[in-house]
């Protein structure tokens, strides 16, 4: 499957020549972060969770506590969905309606499994962690059974999804453009700064070459 | 009202030693960003959208086109949750289990009705603007009516809300701090990049003095 099948889910209404469905695209928009944004219902209210993520083919990771309230109500439900995004400028126009940001965005829906093998929930954490900072998961004190054990791994598959792109210039009222008011992009980004030794053995020990490069690529 | 009351709904129960119903600490996590995510449910499903904002007293504004089908969905279901985050850094434990990240985040569970006056529409869409960029709403073309005619802006009443910030450093297990194991924290933060004028008059004119500020209060 090269994209996701337009449905009265997924369907961009507003912003449509913002949208695309390709799966690759869609797939490099959740490559590029580890925070997601989790919906559930709670009491009949819908309630938004930040956590953080992986991705493998078709599936996205999130974890947590065995005794997570979300994780287990919408294992419960057996369906979410999970919003994606990254803040990429200000568009400052010349009139008030035509501000905007620019940003990728993406939005899945799927259904969701526990996963239950203490080999894959491993695996899995070990994706989660890399995906913040990657090759981080080898540098660390392996997992003990009893931490595996309050963890909760839940695999969400992907069913269908959408994803919404601004990447232009400012898009003004033809009119405007001759008025003598500023208009353009503030570029946002998300840095790292240089790393901070935690107090006692890491304070005498060189900062591992992952983590230097995680800053290096990100700063 | 200096502490929201503590309801099944608001409060926290996964990692409650970081969590805050103070108004006022909420209000300093609001205020410090312009970009919320909205729930709402559309056909039984959960659904997040990303969403500019401002905050005024108890009342958060978004808008939107009078088109668009999650406003319109949850000003008919009449009330939602608005969940605002700032990643504030990476978190890098000695072992997996105590990967973290730091942050402040906020849950605000309210009420929604539509704003109906033009007079009080153009107000809150200035406040949106300069949420965004402090300052700017005067510097632009004033709005039309027929723009303001087809922009729906949504006050909400924030009715309770919590917060959970995480801003220590790493928490490991006991023993674990002896081994020779790098752990500390990477801070991460949204920076603005040099403003980048669009074609034609922008081009020719000085960077307005408050933009120059925005970016460098933000770099």
């Amino acid at each position: 499957m090269s994209e996701y099948e337009k449905s009265k889910l997924n369907r961009v209404k507003r912003g449509a020549n913002r949208a695309t469905y390709d799966v690759e695209k869609i797939n490099t928009i959740l490559d590029a972060g580890f925070l997601c944004y989790v919906g559930y219902i709670y009491e009949g209210k819908p309630i938004t969770i930040p956590m953080a993520y992986t991705r493998r083919e078709d599936k996205i990771y999130i974890h947590g506590s065995t005794a997570n309230r979300m994780l287990l109500s919408i294992l419960e439900s057996e369906e979410t969905s999970i919003t994606v995004m990254h803040l990429d400028g200000l568009v400052l126009a010349r009139s008030g309606l035509h501000h905007s940001v620019n940003y990728r965005s993406a939005t899945l829906f799927g259904s969701l499994k526990k996963v239950e093998s203490d080999d894959e929930k491993t695996e899995i954490l070990k994706w989660i962690v890399n995906q913040m900072v990657p090759n981080h998961w080898d540098s660390l004190r392996p997992m003990y059974k009893k931490e595996l054990d309050r963890t909760l791994v839940v695999e969400f598959t992907i069913e269908t999804a959408s994803a919404k792109v601004r990447d232009v210039g400012v898009a003004d009222e033809p009119e405007d453009y001759e008025l003598p008011i500023w208009a353009g992009i503030v570029p946002i980004k998300q840095v790292a700064e240089y790393p901070i030794a935690d107090k006692g053995e890491p304070e005498k020990m060189e900062i591992p070459k992952h983590i230097l490069d995680y800053y290096e690529q990100n700063k």
